[in-house]
C-alpha cells in the first residue's frame, strides 16, 4: 500500500451525485481520515469501474462507499469486482423517490452484499465505514465511542430546548 | 460472423432464471431462428459477462435478451458493454414479486437503455427480439404478421367458448 | 416506402408529453435519423390511432417510439396493430409519479411486447431506436459506437472534476 | 335494439378471467337480467373489440362490464370507441397482485372515464349495473333496495353467530 | 321529485376538497345539467351525511359523486345507505399522494360498490354520471356523442401542432 | 352501566373476520376480562353499526377494537359516532396483503382518530385495549406489569435455546 | 404521582419533529390538559429513552404520545419499557413520504402494542389520548363529546359555503 | 477479550427467525469463523438486549448481525448502544413480504448506521461480516478471494448445462 492512498473509496454514478455524496465525506474529514472521491459510471465506463473495483484491494483501499441512483448498479458491481467491504448509498431520484435506488442495491443476490444505507444516507455510509476500520483500530474506535458521546449532547440540547414547551 | 453464430443471445443470471427463459427459447423455436442460451452472472462472473457483452456484437449477434431478478443488474450491464439491442426480462422474486427485478432493469440513466418486458415476460422478449430482426429481413415480417393472425385465431376461439356463458 | 417517410414514429398520448418526448427527437437528430412527430390518443383519437399503426409497416416506418403517463394505453394499443417493435416511454404523472404509467406500459399480456424504457426516459427510447435500425446498419452501428464513446468521455471528465474533492 | 340484445355486456380480456367474471354473470342472474358474455382482446384483437364498442350503443346495450389484468387496457379502450357508461373489473394477477391491472384502469385521462370496481370486484360491477339500469327502471330500484335488505339480513346472521363468542 | 332537485349530487368531505370537485361542476354546467354541491363529512358529520344518502333516491337524485382524501370513507358510506349509483373521487392527498383515498375508495366489498376514478378526477366523474344518465336519454346521449368528437377536435389540434416537430 | 356490560367491545366487518379478531378474546380471556363480539357491517349494516357506536359510551363500554379489511371503513365509521377510544385491526386480504385495509384505517382525518395496529394485529389491539383500562385500575395495571415479565421469560427461553446454535 | 407530573407524555425523536409534534400540544392545551414535550432519540439517547419509559408509570403518566420519522423506532421502544398505552405518529420524511415511518411504528410484532395514527396525525393522537383518560374520567368525556359537537358546527360552516356553488 | 468469545455475533429478535439466520451460521461455519447466536428482542426484553450491545465491544465482538421482521428495530436498537459495525438482515413477514422489515432496519436516521442486506438475506451477510474481519487479516483475505472463485465455478457449471439448451 503506498503511502497516498486512503483506506475509503467514495464512489459514484454522476457528479450530480456530488451533493449527496458530499456528506461522507464531511463526515470523514471529522474523523480525520483520508478518502478518494471518483464518478465511475457502471453504465457508461464500465471498463473504468471494473479496474477501479478489481485493484481497489491491491492498492490498500479497505472499504468502498458507492453512491447512485435509479438502476443503481454502481455498488453492486462494485463488490462484484473485489473483496472489500461495499457499502450502498441509494441516491433519491425525482421519479420513484429512491425506492428504485434502494431495491437496485439492497436485493442482492447471494454471495456479493452490498450493505445498504438509507436513502441518500451517505454520512451513515461514512459512519459504519469508519466503524469498519475501527475493528482493528482502537484509536479510532476511541474516536468512535466519543463521536457516539456527541450524538448524546446534541440531542440533550434539543430536549431541553423542547422541554420548554411543556404546558404548566 | 461464423455460420454458427445465432442471432439472438438468451442470458440469465442464474441457472434457477432458466424456467421464465426458456419462453424466450420456445417462442423463437416456433419462429425457426437460432438463439445461444447462457447462464452469466453480473455479480459472481462479471468478467465472462463482460467479455460476452463486448464480444457479442463482433461474434454477430443481433439482440440479447437477459433476465435477472432482485438486484436485476444483468441486463443493464450487458447493454453497458454492448452496442446492441438489449431486452431485459425482470424474473419474478419470491420476496418483492418481481417489483425489485422490474425497477433494477427499467430505471436505466440516460445513455444506455434497457427495454423491458412485463414481469416474467421471456415470451414477448423473444417476439420483440423477432420484430427487431424483422424490419431488417421481410421473409420474418411475413411470419410476424402470420403469428399475429394465430393470436387473432387463438382469442376468437375463447369468444366462441365464453359467449356460451351468456343469458338467454 | 415513399422517400419521405422516416424510420422512427414519435408517438405521445397529448400535447403536454411534449417537453418529455422531445428528448427523442433531440437524441434522433444527433444522430441525423429523420422522425416524424404525432399526437394520438388512445382513448380520445382511437380511429387515428389505429389508422397511424395499422399503415406505419406500409408507409416504411422500422420502430414506433410511443409515449404515455395515467392509463398509459397507447404504447400497448400501438402494439396491437403493427407488427414492428414499438418502445415506450412511461411518462411521470404528479399523482402516483409516473408508476401507473409504468405498470400501464411494461405488464403487456403474452403475445404483445412493449420494450417499456425508465419513466421519462424519451431519450433511452431513441438511443434503443438507433441500436435497433443499427442491427442491419453497419454505418449506424459504428455511429453507435462512437456515442457510447462519447458517454465515456463525458464521464471522465466528471470524474476528473470530482477527484479534487478527495482528501489531501 | 332487437329483443334479443341484452342491456349488459360482459367482457374480459381472456377465458382465463372467466372465473373471475362469472360473478357478474350470477348476480345478474340473480336479477333476471340479460347480458353477453365475450373474450375481447384489446391486444390480440383490437378489430374486433373496437367493433364491439363501437356498435354496442346502436345494438341497444346501456353498460359495459370489461375485466383484464396486468396492462389492462380493455375497459379503458372500450371506453373509447362508445358513449356508454363502462365500468372496469381489475383481475389479480400473479406478479403484482392486481396493482398493474388496478392502476391500468383506473388512471384514465379526461374525457374518457371508466368506473373501477375493486381488484377481481366483479359481482360489485355487476351491483352497479344494476343501480345505472334502476335510474330509469323503477321496478328493478325496487329489487335493488330488496337486495341491500338482504345483504342486512345475512349481516345479522353472521352477527347473532359470533355474539356467541362473547365472553359470559 | 320537486323540480328543485337536481339529478346528480357533488359530495365531498371537506372544503379543501373544493377545487378537485368544482372540476365535476364545470363539467355538468357545459352539459346544463344540474347538480347540488354539499360538504358532508363521513366522520365528523355522520348523521347529515347518512340522512343525505338515505334520502337522495327519494328526494329525486339519480346519481351521487362522492370524493374524498385519506382514509377516504364519504364515497362508501354514502353507497352504504342509498340504491343509487355512487361514483367515488380519490382526492390526492399530500404524504401518500392519494394512494390511500384510492385504495379507500375502490377496495369496496360485496355487495356495495362504487365506481372509483381517477385520483382527482372529479371531472370524469361528472362524464361518468352524464353517461348514466343518458342510458335512458336520448338526447343527452346525443350531446355525449358530440362531447366525444369535441374530444377528437381538440386532439387533432395538438396533433397539428406537434407534427411540425417532425424532422424534414 | 348495567352489570352484564363488559368494558370491551370487539366489533369486525364480516364473520370471515373472525379468526384473525379471536385472538383479541383469547387475550382478554387470560386478563379475565369481559368483552362482547359483534358482526358490524359499515357498508352493508350501517344503521346497525350507528346504532351500536352511538349507545356504545352509555351502555357503559369503555373501549371498542375494530377490524376490517379491504376498504376498511368500520373502525372510522364507530370511532364518528361515539367519544370512546376506538382501536382498528387491518385485516389481511388476498388481494393487497392488507396494505389497503392498513390506508384505510390509519389515514383517519383530523378530529377522529382511529388508533391502528399491525396487520392483523387483533391480539395487540386487546393489549393496547387492557393497557387504557389499565390506566384508571390499579390492579389491572399490575397485572399487565406481569404480562410483560412472562414475555421475558418467553424470550428467556427461546435465547436458550438458540444459544446452543452457537458455533464452539 | 407528584402534582407537577402531567398525565400525558409527548416524545419525538429529533427537534425537527416539533412542527408537526405541536399540533398534539396545542390540542391538549384547548382541553386544558397538561403535558410535557420531550426529544428521545431511540438511537442516539437510548438510555436517556429507556429511563423516561421505565419510569414514567411510576412518575403519573398516563398515557404517551411519541412521533418519529424514517426507521422510526421511539413508540415502539417506549412500549417495551412501560405499561402505559403508547401512541405513534409516523412523522413524514423527504424521501419515503412517511411509509417508512408508518411501517416502523404500525407493524409491532405480538405483545407490545403501539396505537398508530395517521402520517403527521399529532393532533390526533392527541384526542385519541384524551378519549383513554376520559374513560375514567366523565368531566373531561363530557368535554369530549363537546369537542365532537364542535367538529359538526364547523363542517355545517363549510356545507353552507359549498352549497352555493351548487348549479341553479 | 477472552478466548472464547467469537468475533461475530448473530442476533435475532425470535426463535422463528432462525431458519433465516442460519445461512449466516453456515456460511460462518465454511470460513471457520466462531460466532454466538442470540434471541434478543428490541420490544420484549428490550434489557437484555441493551446489555448485550452495550457490553459487545468490551467482550470482543467485532462485527453485529442482527435480524427482525415487522418493525424491525433490533438491529437499529443494537447500533444505538454499540461502536461495532451492526448488519442487518430484514426478515421477510407473511403480510408485506418484509417490505416493512427493510424500511425499519434500512431508514435509519443520521448519526446511528445499520448496513442493510436483502430480505432474509442472512448469508450475505455474513459474507459482508468475513470482508469487514478480513480488512484487517489477510489470511481471511486470501480466504475471501477463494470464495469468489467458488462462486465463480458454481456458475460456470450452470452455464455449461443451460448452453446445452441452446438452438443448433
Amino acid at each position: 500500500m503506498s503511502d497516498s492512498t486512503p483506506a475509503i473509496g467514495i464512489a459514484m454514478g454522476s457528479e450530480s451525485d456530488l451533493p449527496v455524496m458530499q456528506d461522507a465525506a464531511e463526515l470523514l474529514d471529522n474523523f480525520d481520515l483520508n478518502y478518494e472521491m471518483r464518478v465511475l459510471s457502471a453504465h457508461r465506463t464500465p471498463a473504468a469501474m471494473k479496474e477501479y473495483a478489481e485493484s481497489a484491494h491491491e492498492r490498500g483501499l479497505k472499504v468502498i462507499i458507492a453512491g447512485a441512483g435509479g438502476a443503481a448498479h454502481l455498488p453492486g458491481m462494485i463488490a462484484a469486482s473485489t473483496p472489500l467491504p461495499v457499502l450502498g448509498v441509494p441516491v433519491k431520484t425525482s421519479k420513484l423517490n429512491g425506492l428504485d435506488s434502494l431495491f437496485s442495491i439492497v436485493q442482492m443476490p447471494g454471495g456479493v452484499p452490498v450493505g445498504s444505507l438509507a436513502i441518500n444516507g451517505a454520512e451513515n455510509a461514512a459512519i459504519l465505514a469508519v466503524q469498519i476500520l475501527a475493528t482493528s483500530n482502537p484509536d479510532l474506535m476511541g474516536r468512535m465511542l466519543e463521536y457516539k458521546q456527541q450524538l448524546i449532547r446534541k440531542v440533550e440540547d434539543m430536549d431541553e430546548r423542547v422541554r420548554s414547551h411543556s404546558s404548566l
